[in-house]
């Protein structure tokens, strides 16, 4: 009864006093986006509008909303999505919103969308469940090269503060427009790691989510820069700089972190401009890493650096000291396809081995989120 | 050359593939918040909006945006503001959003609020400046008195990874509605530390940010629960429960990190329901703090639980057993202000010596900011 009075008074305190805060709550009187099983309802209340489009990424364009009789609220039905974790905005008269009856969001480069889940088959793999965790860490590393202090994500396995032992690591590399907080924000990879580690399907191991731009200490928001507008294409990107300077990245975390410090237990892979970094940095440093990843990545060399020359070469000495896995992964309809195709035939030519997956869609999360997940289980077996 | 070529190869994907993600950037069209020296300018893009309404933490209540003539968008201008953070969310015929121009936001209990700061005097220390960065780390911990897995927000300053020194410890309390997440993001409580530890003003110390609700094991959107509607009076909120347990999230603590394990180098503080925390767990564990903080707290027991009974002898021991600060803080348009006053008022008549903090305005998070970046050059000083 106590409790009740409580609750009443700090009720009436939401109802009288504007400046109170820490008592906020969404409107409930439109419940967005409601799921049931594999049926996904989208409502809105915006009665002057006068269009209201679902943009949504499982749709190849954005779709028309329609005005609900019952209600007046834009409303739109989307059904038997497949198992998956989804993002969209609203478009209301030209202005993209994301879902204002939801608090669930996630920001890609410049932009927050609404997400949701959809259970089953592999996208179990997003959801949290009740097994041991891992520790997120944000932290920083002074950058001689840089000659700043620069933020990475990392991740230790359950069990890691508690024991002894050291762990494998997995260098885990963001796209163009991206940052450190990326592949644990949009990608759920702690979230996927933690899953695929209790059920015995990944080795235990440490995950290092750098930031790949030069010219960012961290992601917009979380630097001296301030609460800057996200810049897509960063300066210096894509110019060597990151890639020549990434051994001081390991070094930090082998002197900061209980690690097994050899080949067999290191692997780098990322997405998009995070493939193109783990193509090069795998290449030119080749007693560093057997187990190298490439999902949906640019290939071609965007600027005459050292880094990016000779590769040839680089590769044949990167397999004469023992690589374990080269997987390379792209959709179908990746805008980067034929930049990879190009690239399966040159190693291809080399007799130089690797694995390749192709999916379905184009260069987006839900690959990028896919292909972690298939990628996990093949590392550190040997 | 090259790096201007890729950059017109993804922008013309942009534009013509609506599937391809991390791509995503705000309309540039409309910017807002535009924040110069003092004054701030809103402006949304709604052109079919019978109303629009700006609701803001810097004012009593929300106020009308106008339509302006040159490019019929919604625009005001907010003057002279004081230095600090803020938060504001607008509302369209209705309908709650935060600013489409904007990535900054905040959630705070069930509700996104986008965010600015106006730099100067003690707002200096909210913004991340070019100094040594501790860490922030998401754990888990093991509840053997919940029988289930809880997740903390803890805090190291910079230097702790590389050092051996052992360090004081902060635990930091959320209010009601909130979470282990709120003190570092609304309450910005890293950056403050940052700052003022490298400033001098306070000492390094370890902060442990846990979550106080005992039915949530982590966050909204963070637990096995899944993507929930937030609930601000969780059960089993106030009735003694967490209080009575916290004895093992301090053994975590000095499980596993580097603390000094006595009184004199561990503080106690918390905010709303926090402070009612605070207020409960010193006094039921009088040889654990030397340190008390009660921010805009809570007093009066909400429920019949042996921690919340005879509190006037449980106080006189802890303050017997060397106290060195219990600190007091509250807004003088704070809905818990009687209950404080009647607080003070008895602490008096003991002769129970306290510091009080009296600030302007209300229950909100401008003042325990505020009353974090007071606190903090306090502790931990003999």
């Amino acid at each position: 009864m106590k409790r009740i009075t409580l609750l009443a008074t700090l009720m009436l305190a939401v109802a009288s006093v504007v400046a109170q805060q820490n008592i906020g709550m969404v409107d409930v009187a439109t419940v967005s986006p409601c799921v049931v099983d594999n049926d996904v309802e989208f409502l809105l209340d915006a009665p002057n509008a006068g269009q209201v489009l679902l943009r949504a990424d499982w749709m190849q364009a954005p779709v028309p909303m329609t005005r609900r009789e019952s209600d007046n609220k834009w409303y739109y039905k989307s059904e038997n999505l497949a198992p998956g974790l989804y993002t969209y905005t609203y478009n209301v008269d030209g202005t993209t919103i994301i879902d204002p009856s939801s608090i669930y969001s996630m920001r890609d480069v410049g932009q927050l969308f609404t997400y949701f889940i959809i259970s089953g088959d592999y996208a179990d793999n997003y959801m949290i469940q009740d097994i041991p965790h891992g520790t997120v860490s944000q932290q920083w590393y002074d950058s001689s090269a840089m000659g700043y202090a620069r933020r990475l994500t990392i991740y230790t396995p359950a069990g890691y503060e508690t024991g002894n032992r050291s762990y494998p690591v997995l260098y885990l590399l963001h796209g163009m427009g991206g940052d450190e907080t990326a592949w644990n924000e949009l990608g759920r990879a702690s979230v996927i790691l933690d899953n695929l580690i209790a059920a015995g399907k990944a080795e235990p191991m440490i995950v290092v989510m750098p930031n790949g731009n030069v010219a960012q200490q961290a992601a917009p928001g979380s630097s001296p820069r301030g609460l800057v507008a996200v810049n897509f294409h960063e300066p210096r990107t894509c110019n060597g700089e990151y890639e020549s300077a990434f051994g001081e990245i390991i070094d930090f975390v082998d002197t900061h972190y209980r690690t097994h410090r050899d080949a067999a237990h290191r692997a780098i892979a990322g997405l998009s401009m995070g493939g193109y970094h783990s193509y090069y940095i795998s290449a030119n440093m080749p007693t560093m890493f057997r187990y190298v990843g490439l999902f949906s990545p640019a290939i071609n060399a965007r600027a005459s650096h050292p880094i990016y020359s000779d590769m040839d070469a680089k590769l044949v000495t990167l397999l004469d000291n023992g690589l374990s896995l080269y997987w390379i992964a792209i959709g179908k309809d990746d805008f980067l396809y034929d930049e990879v195709s190009q690239l399966r035939a040159h190693l291809t030519a080399m007799q130089f081995p690797f694995t390749y997956r192709e999916s379905t869609l184009g260069h987006q999360w839900s690959n990028w989120r896919l292909y972690l997940t298939e990628f996990l289980p093949l590392l550190f077996k040997k």
